[in-house]
């Protein structure tokens, strides 16, 4: 893969990190939903699983906090050569609750996939706080 | 996909982790390498990238350690539907090298694709250290 189709992926995968965890922390949960494939996106959330955006959306509407703050301190990604113009896109840094001293520290993945009207959506998605 | 699908994915990728992190905590670093695509396999190690299982082999058994210990705390597995028996593999657990008393938190994502002759490489590669 070239130089340019590499800076191409990156400003992709950082500009996808941006918009999700934009929406995520102005308390536009219920609209992430329509980042995932109706049927056939995968959410593992800390071990559970959770398939299609209905169901992802309605997980990631009802997370037990109102307001939190996501500070990502990496963002690394890579082409899934497999998937039409596929994108893995893995990121670390840490969370803050709104109501909580402490941030937590977390890492997660999404596989980006292009859709045939070249739309990018969030086949896969894993997300572990970690412990250290 | 159904449950049995799903469940030998979690064996694969399970079996894997295992394999994987034995070899490396063995001091077995530079039989690495044979994990990986001679040329298609990407490693991005905090942020430097690697591509094909000569370098990647190469800056694995270079790092500047001699032993190291994997605690693996969480393995989720996804599949990949459009790789060949695609496997996504997301780790995170903490790192012990000789000599240092502290441990370090990591996390780690693998997507495993199966090669024409049906055995498992690592596609995908990306490692983080976590610094919370």
């Amino acid at each position: 893969m070239g130089g340019g189709a590499e800076a191409q992926m990156e400003m992709v995968g950082k500009a996808f990190v941006k918009h999700y965890y934009g929406l995520f922390d102005a308390g536009s949960r219920p609209a992430l939903a329509g980042l995932y494939h109706p049927s056939t996106s995968i959410l593992s959330f800390e071990g559970r699983r959770f398939d299609g955006a209905d169901s992802i959306g309605r997980h990631l509407s009802q997370l037990p906090f109102d307001l939190c703050r996501h500070m990502v301190a990496t963002v690394d990604c890579q082409g899934s050569p497999f998937a039409a113009g596929g994108i893995l896109v893995f990121v670390t840094g840490s969370l803050q609750l709104s109501g909580e001293e402490h941030s937590l520290s977390f890492s997660q993945m999404f596989q980006l996939v292009q859709s045939t009207e070249g739309r990018f959506y969030v086949q896969n998605d894993i997300f572990r706080l970690n412990y250290g």
